[in-house]
This record gives structure tokens, sequence and C-alpha cells, in this order.
């Protein structure tokens, strides 16, 4: 089936977070592509598949990246999908300068920014799922279903509390 | 026409920074509604709120809040329609407290996170915008359109550096 | 015994941090009741929990919670019983985050924070137990006597320095 | 009427924040005291404050400090009553010297730590009169229609998001 | 003259803050252009004016950008030219934001980043014509003239401590 | 000989950091005492202690503390001889919190602040022998040599890069 | 008399924090001298300084410098007498960068750090003077003298909470 | 060959961090030397360092430190070449006094800061070569080509994303 949503990340060593959201992304059967796409070390690329991406039937990107995370709001400046940017765990300040540099874009740019690390990208590839979701019916109701069972596991759980 | 995206903030002195997601739906003639629905003083109307809100025919929630803002992440948690968060910026933390608030959800229940302050309210109803865009040709061609007009503002703007 | 002290967590994994209030609350014979409730994942068992509390003859709740940490908040928003918020450590921003989304809570709704961690989470139970204590003769005078406890080992403690 | 609750602060200059404490205590008709303790100024005053507390019939303490905030956690040290912390907003750090200063005490010595500045003081005349609203069934009746009345300003202020 | 140094800012609401770069060009005489070119608003043109900086005979970048400022970042990911970043101050987190987003890079590719606001703008120009000057015997000899009446200005100044 | 230095510290854990204080006044030959001293667990054998600490001849005290650190600043409180404040590096928060609860006092009773850990625990030794060095020739000379020391083990160090 | 203090500060704009050290010594009439020292500007100067002053008789030297403040780290590299370093408020990050430029000093070289602008600088003049006092027994009484006035301004103010 | 790059750092212990900027170097074939120099252990070295440099031919000077890091910035502040400065990945603030100690400079004296730790190192080579090779075409060919091996790398990698 044709990709609707698009992951990339700014380098493979990014894939042991960003793997988390295609995860998802295939537990709720979301047709995805994948790939590195470095804005630092690949600009014109990431310019490409920004403007590709529509016309290619993507109608979600996700975009992981660390440090200073150029990568999702780049390819925001690139095209009017909507971009989800998951800041990855960083070396040294531990994914704050990942977060600050996805989150803080100026007015008219905008990326849909979400955890650091693993629980950002699991949340990456839900958010996505809700997006398609909105217009998806069948989504929908795969998405009502996860939260049941994810309720389900949180009563059982107290009987771990020992 | 029936509202697509809900724009709810914790306190009526949170619209001075709401207003611009406003401005910009009603820019792009996205048909919208708005309410002050506050996580910690009114908590059942906020859950009403979230889970009739797909029932109703919204699309994209839009949750401002500040400080320990809870609003977003209580609102995700009681819809799978997509939630974007605007953290208000705040009278001791600037912000920071509101940002992390928003944005550090657990995996399972994603926010949407933007900017703290104004040009998070802009970017929400951008997002908001591109997230219906991404089904709505006309809606992309706005928002394109406005890209556009943004670009011509800047290319003119160099006059300005005197 | 009927139990006085609620003391509730967002996962089983908090067990880790939150048992040590639990223990405080053993030594002191505190009655007590532990549970897992999500503010995410069940909101609305958390919502009727906070809301039956009192009438169960709780007196005071313990919610501990890490990176957008809304479950002591939200509770306190269900309740006029005093909650005590414990901030989990969290991965990325070492409970920063935990704390600013339990601590900074709106004028109208607080909730009691103690530190990050274990050492919050022993606070907690003291806490709570101080609380009861306040209206209660027998629990101050063993407040008093784990106070006397304490400060004997420090004395001996300057041996270990060598 | 004997107070119940007892008020100090560091400084006069921290009395714009801590009045909104006492505001809340003379709403809810709960008897108060207040008084500038200084920790670094008038140690032995604070300690004679924080050990006669109990016996003068004071059941919770609520104490406001700024910068190298010393004086909840001190009080505490000296007393096993309920010390609830307010940090003051500083002037270089906005607060966040204050909020670590008296909300990271070491196991053994609680302090209920509230948000920084004026929403902080508020909350801590309320959490003061939940903790006495928890073994006094008037206090926690007004408590309660405290609660609803809010709800209702909230409910009425959409009408000002123009 | 030839431009040998490129000044661009990501909005011109950055001049405030670049126009110190200018300044010091001017002062040193080393010939200069500036324009507004944004990452965000202009990617195209931002990737033109870096890739053809190099042929046009531009030796030195200096980019100045706030927020999610990928500007100096993206434009040294499209020339080998040295570019230097200056983080201007934003308004929620006073260019801590700007300045992560700028100096984080990842290894590959450099921005040589300076301070935050007006005094990092000023040492941008004074950077570019310290690297012109490396080359540039005439160059370096009146910055070292500068930094002689720098000195003189400082040893008059014990003067005004009054 | 009569001790000129007190060392005291919070917890006996303290001790790994604290004994490089004590390594630093041994090689010096200063004469100085340790004793663990806790704010929170030991208040009045803190004031005791610090009342007494000029008429035993102590003329500098050093105290080491994490997080919610109070033991410097309640020491400097109760005497005029100068206090140096080591932040012990804390669990969650690496020390921020116990820098910023030594540091942040108000006017009126100075702490004399050093790094966090190791570093600082040595240079609070450092210190007190440089504050005592200053009536002292022998001991400004032993100070002296020490730098001497330091320096020909850092010209011998290039050797080692490899 | 001969001075015995040194202040010493980056630029004349840190006059308006540093004044109130040089008030402090007036106030206990401790004999001081003030100079205009910068490190970056005038490093020769600096070095000059440190080195001459303790022949000089200066026992104590007070440098106040903002943002890479390096004045007193470099200071205390080149003498052995103690060294207080007093952050100057910055701009964009308030002090937290001169505080940690100042206070996070190598093992091996000291300074003695105190609060962040005006408080900071108060009590570098009453520290240089403790560590004066601890061999000069009239000025050790004028310091406790300074203490109890203090402590009868705190016993007043009370008075001020209306 | 006589080296135009000087790299130096302030402590043999910087040399795991500071080779990655000898390998660039190494690899791209540009002269160069290394040493230890401390800004706090010998200042004198250091300024000796600096004023030398240009007369040795040196262009470019890269320095390393951690903490409250004054190498690059003293180094800076007695040479008109330009400086880079890494901060090196500190003990308790993990770089980030590292960072704010090198970039915060004053108007007057720049230092060129890139990334804390490795990442920083491994730009501080890229960045003095290109400061080079915007004078030397040889060199600069050399960065195109090794830009051009890096993006083959990154389109290469994304068949390790399993």
């Amino acid at each position: 089936m044709e990709p609707k949503v698009g992951v990339i990340m700014g380098s493979s060593s990014d894939w042991e977070t960003m793997k988390h959201a295609c995860d998802i992304l295939e537990e709720l059967q979301v047709p995805y592509e994948k790939q590195v796409v470095s804005a630092h070390r690949t600009p014109d690329l990431m310019f490409e598949y920004a403007e590709g991406a529509r016309s290619r039937g993507i109608q979600v990107i996700i975009a992981g990246a660390g440090g200073a995370a150029h990568l999702p709001g780049m390819v925001a400046a690139k095209t009017t999908l909507p971009v989800i940017g998951v800041p990855v765990q960083s070396r040294a300040l531990n994914g704050l300068d990942s977060l600050l540099s996805i989150v803080q874009m100026p007015g008219g740019v905008p990326v849909a920014t979400v955890a650091i690390g693993k629980a950002g990208a699991t949340n990456a590839g839900l958010l996505a799922a809700q997006i398609l979701g909105a217009f998806d019916h069948d989504l929908a109701t795969k998405l009502e279903a996860r939260r049941e069972a994810t309720k389900a596991q949180v009563l059982e759980s107290t009987g771990d509390l020992t």
C-alpha cells in the first residue's frame, strides 16, 4: 500500500528512538516509509523529500533529530503537510536542546512537537494515526480499542505493587 | 457552518495569547468554536468537552494553558482526536513550566505541542489547518498561498534594515 | 482498619519510588491503601477515586507521577482533601518536568509538593502522618520519637568519617 | 479565637505575596496569626516559633521565603506539624532558587511546597484549610462551596473571549 | 568594494540586534552586505544565498536568528565558508533556546557561535574581522589598535565609580 | 593542636565529597576537626556548633550539604566567622539545587560558595587555608609552593596528549 | 589608612551592583580601594593587580563581573589571597551565566562566590569583613553588633504586615 | 611544516575530547600543534602562548576547557587571532557551565563557540579548516569533498534502519 506517513530521522543512530514510532504504525496497520534524511549533511535531499511528500500521497511526516535539531522545522518550512517533531535525547543536555530547537518555531511554520525520546517517538506514531483517524472511521476505532486495552493493563497493574 | 476546530483555554486571561490561533482560523475560513474550559476548576466540563468533541464534528482540538498546564494532556486522555497544546507564558518561569507540563506526555497519549506564547498560538491555528488540509485540497491551496505571501514579505523587508 | 491515606501512582513502574511512602506509613502504623491510577490512561477511574475518597474515610491522598505529571493536580481538582504530589524522577529531564508539572498549580487548587524521587516519597509518607498527627496525639508522639531516633543516628555517624 | 494557622515570612517585603494566603484564611474564617520570622536574621526566634507552635494550638504553619529560602525547611526541622512552604519570586532567578531550596528537602523532614509567588500563596491558604477541613466538616463544606463558585466563574468567562 | 562579509538575519525585527555587527564592520572598513533571509519563510533563498556566497567573494557569513534558530546551521550546511551564528534574545526563554539551537550542531557542520543579543552581534562583527585579519596585516593592525583604545577607556573609567 | 577549621557535613554520605577538603587541610598541616551536623535532623546541635565555634578557636567553617542544602546558610546565620559552603552533587538535579540553596543567600548573611562536588570540596580546603594564609606568612608560602608544583604538573602533562 | 580590601569590577556599569560591597566596608570602617579592572579588556592590568595585591597589604579581594565572568577566577589564579566573586546580573540570562562562570572553578583555584546581584555585593563586603574579623576582635564585635541591629529590625517589621 | 592551528586545552583530561579536533586537522593535512595550557594553573604560560601565537605563524587557536572555562576567553583577550572555544562536558552540570562560561563573552572579545563535547571538538577542527579554507582553494576543495563523502554515508545509512 502507498505510504501515508513518512518517518525520517537525522541519523541512523536515531533509529533506536524512532523505531517506536514505526512500531505503532505497524501495530495500527498505517502504511509508512522510513528514511535517514539529515538536515545538515543532506540538505538538498531534505528539501526534495519535503517538497515531494504530498504529491507522493504522504499525509503526515514524522521527523526525529537531536541537539540543534533542525530537521523537523526545515521540513515544515518546505511543506504544508503536518510535521511531527521528535526530540531525540542528546548526550550532554539530555534532549533539552533538541526539544527547544524543535518546539520554539516562529509564527508561520508549525511543528507538532512530542516528548523527548522513546515516549515521544511512540506518541509521534499515535499522533500521526490520530490525525489520519480524524478522517478514517476504522483507524479511529482501532485507536479507541488501543486505549481500552491500555486501560485494562493499568487496572491489572495494581497487583504488581509488592 | 459546523465547527471543525475547538479552541479551548484554561482561563479567560489566556485569550490574549489564544486569540492568535483564532485569527488564523478566521483568516483561512476554518469553522471553529472557542470556550474557556479549565482542567482544575471545571474538570467535569473538560471531560464532557473532550468526550463529545468527535461526535459533534470537531476534528482537531487546540488547548492553551499555563503553569502546571494540564488541560491539553487531560483532553488528549479523553479523546483520540488530535490535540494541539499551546504553552501560555507564565509569570515566574516564562512558560518553561507550561511547555514541560504539556510536551512531556507519557507514551500512549500524545499532545502536539507548539511554541510558548503568541507564536505558538499562531502556529496552533496553522497546524490545525494543515491537519485539515491534508484531506482538503482547497485548504491546502490556501495554506500554500499564505506561505507565498509570507515569503514576499520577507523579500521586501531587507529594505527595512536601516 | 479503614485506610486513612490513599497512595496512588501513574504506573506500576513508579512503585520503586512510591513504596518509600508506604514504608513510612507502615512504620508509623497509619492505615493506607495503594493503587495504580493513571491520569492519562484511566482518567475516569482517577475522577472516581478522587470523588469517592472522602466518603470512604480517606483523609490524605498521596499521588506520584513523572514527566507531564498530571495525576496529583487532577486528583486535587476533584477533591478538597489535601493531596500530596511526589515528582517521580523522569528519564530525560531527571524529574524537573515532573516537579514543575506538579508544583506550579494555579491559584485555587493546591498540591502539597515534595522532593523529586525517593526522598520525596519518604517525605510524602511523613507529611501525611504529620497532617493526621495534627489531630492525633499518639501519632504526633510517634513522629517526635522518630525524629529523636534520627537525631541519634546522626550523632553517631561522625564515627563513619574515615 | 485561638489561631490554628501560623503564617510567617522571612521579610516584610514578602507580605505582598503572603497576604494572598491570609486573604484565603480570612475568607474561610480560619483563625490565623502572622509574623515576620527570618531564618537568617532571627534564627533563634525561628526555632522558638517552631518549637512552641503546637502547644499554642497551631495546627498548620505556612512559611514564605525567597532566594536561598531556608525558613520553611528549618521550621519543619523543629516541629512535626505540617509546614507549607511558599517560594517567593526572587529578583534574578524568578523564584527557581526559592522553589528548589524549599522543595528538595532530604528524607525525614517534609515541606509541603506550593507554586512560586501569588498563586502559591493563595494555594498555601487553601491547603491549610483543606488540612483542617479533613477533620472539620463545616470547613470542608465551605471549601466545596468555594470550588462551586469558582466553577461558575469559569463557565461565565467564555463570554469574555472577544 | 566587493563585500567580503555577508550579514543575514531571519527577520527585520532582528536588525536592532544585528546592526551592532554591521557597525563594527563599518568602523573597521570591512566591506559587507546585509539581507533578511529566513530559514523558515524563505528556505530556497537561504540555500541560494549559502551556495552562491563563496563565488561572489564572500569569505565569512554572519547569521542571526532567535527561538528555534535554524538559519546559521542551515546556511552552514550549504557552504564551507565559516559561518558565525548570533543568538537573538527571544521573548519567552531570553535567548537560551536561540543559543542551544545554534551552538549544539552535530559533528560535521560547525557554526561559530557568539553570545546572546547585542554583545554577541558586536562580537560577530569583530570575529569576522579577526578571521579576515588572520590573512590581512592592515586589518590585524586596526584590530590591535581597537583593543588598545578599549583598554584606555577601561583605565579611565575607574573615575566613574562614584 | 587546636583546630582552626571546622569541617561539617549534613550526612556521613557527604564524606566521599568532603574528605577532599580534609585532604587539603592535612596536606597543608592546617589543624581541623570534622563532624556530621545536620541542619534538618540535628538543628539544635547545628546552632550550638555555630555559636561555640569562635570561642573554641575555630577561624573558618566549611559546611557541605546537598539538595535543599540549608547547613551552610544556617551556620552562617549563627556566627560571624567566615563560612564556606560546598554544594554536594544531588541525585536528581546534579547539585544545581544544592548550589542555588547555598549561594543565593539574602543580604546580611554571606556564605562563601565553591563549586559543586569534589572540585568544590578541594577548593573549600584551599580557600580556608588562603583565609588563614592572609594572616600567616608560613601558610601563604606553602600555598605558593603548592601552586608552583601544580604548574609544573601542567607543563609536563602535554606529554600525555597521545 | 592602607587598604586591606581591594574591590574590582569588570566595567564601570558594574558599579551600581558593586557599590553595595563598598557601602558595607565604609559602614564597618574597613579600609578599601576600588578600581575597574577588566579580564578581557585589560588582562595585563588584571595580572599586575593580582600579583601585587599581597605586597601592597591587601588581604581580601572582591571581584565582580557579569556574563562570561572571568575576572574573579583569573585574579584567583594569580594570587593566593582569598578572592570573593560577585556574579553581576546579566541581561539575557539574569546572572545564571555569571554565577556558573564564577563558582564552577576547577580544583586548585577557589573563588568564594556569593549571590547574584545586589544581595551578593552586600554579602561580599560582609564576607571580607568576616574574614578580617576572624583575626580582628574589634571588627568581629562590630559584625556582631550589626547582626543584633538587623535582628531588631526584623522584630519590628511584623508591624508592617498590613 | 609550520603549524597554522594551535590546539590547547586546560588539562590532559580534556584530551579525550580535544583529540577529535586534532583528528580532523590531520585528516585535512592542516599543520597544527597541541599543548596543555591551563588558565588557572599556568596563567602566565597562557598569556605568553596567546601573545606569541601570531608571530609564530598560528592563524587560528582552538581552546578547550570545562566548568568555569576561562581558557578560550582569556586567550581571546590576548590575541586578535580567531579563537575557537570547545566546551568540555563537565561532571555535575554536563557542560552547560562550560558552554555559558565560553560563549557569553562581553562585546569586544569574541570566542567562536562550538557544541559541548566530542561533536564540538570535531567541529572546532572543521571550523579552523574552514577559516583557513576561506583563503586556500585546495583546503576548500578538500572540505567540499569531505561534505560529499558525508552525504554519501547518510544516503547509504537508511539501509541500517532495521
